[in-house]
């Protein structure tokens, strides 16, 4: 039985579509049973109506945070859905919420975390002058951009590239890494130990 | 004409080692004047001298950093030195002695930085569950384990490594890139840019 799985966007979910592709796979041990935005206009919505998808738009604006997570409650549970998969989604969730998916959520970050939380990562690692860089899957905690990490990709970061060429460099090892990890979720394989994650 | 170099060690100085034999190869761009150490007993003292380099203790505890630092200041001057590299020293500068340097003083930290600055790192490393750690040599500046970065290396860290694991396999890195990080600043190779390093 493939596990199903809401994909949560804000924009254009550029892993949504990834996770989706990896999830056509005859052996692929998950199915993408929803894309969910917090914005009508989404690009990602028709993306994944193309693909065969199921989409709902709940607009945010304007809720409290308990009302959109009642609202997007209702729809997880319509769905079926038994992992969450953040891309791009750019919300935070109460405490409550993200308690009640502990160990089923998983959200992707474009750094190697812990370095570079927040916005604006390949910025800040240009100007940084770092030679390395990343991304980082990892199960959503009550902290942004904390949680027990499941799997990381590194790549190096060539002199003078600009923050659009690391992003893209780094976005294609997301596209990867993001479908490896929601598999070993699926195949029930990561333990999480207080903050690691061992796999099985 | 091999730029002379000064390493400061408080320990055993295991990249003391590594730069001494990398200066030995003919075609090197250094030469290890001497290697000063801030305790009389650093195990590093004997190697260096079994190793024909000239060596200096300069008891640090009890004496103020300017105190100390005037005595140090006097043995870089005696033996010529026009770079110093940090092994395993454990003591801070004065922001005056960081901005004599600035630029021609290297030290190296046994992590990817940003991240796990400070002690006690490979504990922290693997605690913390993450997928790679790695090691970077850079330029000394007044924050501890700041200053612009020179050249890092990124290894896996596996499931289960104990830190003394992890320490091991980083530490043969470090063999490897702080020979080749004194190499690229002796060559006058290495372009300070803000908080980054460009490398011509």
């Amino acid at each position: 039985m493939k596990k199903p799985v809401a994909i949560l966007i804000s924009g254009r979910g550029s892993n949504m579509r990834a996770l989706i592709e990896a999830a056509q796979a005859p052996d692929y041990p998950a199915r993408i049973a929803c894309v969910i935005a917090n914005r009508a206009d989404a690009a990602g919505l028709d993306e994944a109506r193309a693909l065969g998808v199921p989409t709902h738009a709940i607009a945010s604006k304007g809720l409290n945070r308990e009302a959109f997570e009642t609202q997007l409650s209702a729809a997880l549970q319509a769905s079926g859905a038994e992992i969450i998969c953040l891309a791009g989604f750019m919300r935070l969730f109460t405490p409550d919420f993200t308690r009640a998916w502990y160990g089923r959520m998983l959200n992707i970050h474009p750094s190697l975390l812990p370095a570079f939380k927040g916005l604006d990562v390949h910025r800040r690692v240009v100007e940084s002058g770092v030679r390395f860089t990343g991304c980082t899957v990892h199960f959503v905690s009550p902290e942004m951009d904390e949680g027990p990490i499941i799997l990381q990709a590194a790549i190096p970061v060539p002199q003078h590239a600009s923050p659009e060429q690391v992003a893209d460099a780094v976005l294609a090892e997301e596209h990867k890494l993001y479908p490896q990890a929601l598999r070993l979720l699926a195949e029930g394989r990561l333990v999480i130990d207080g903050p690691r994650v061992t796999i099985s």
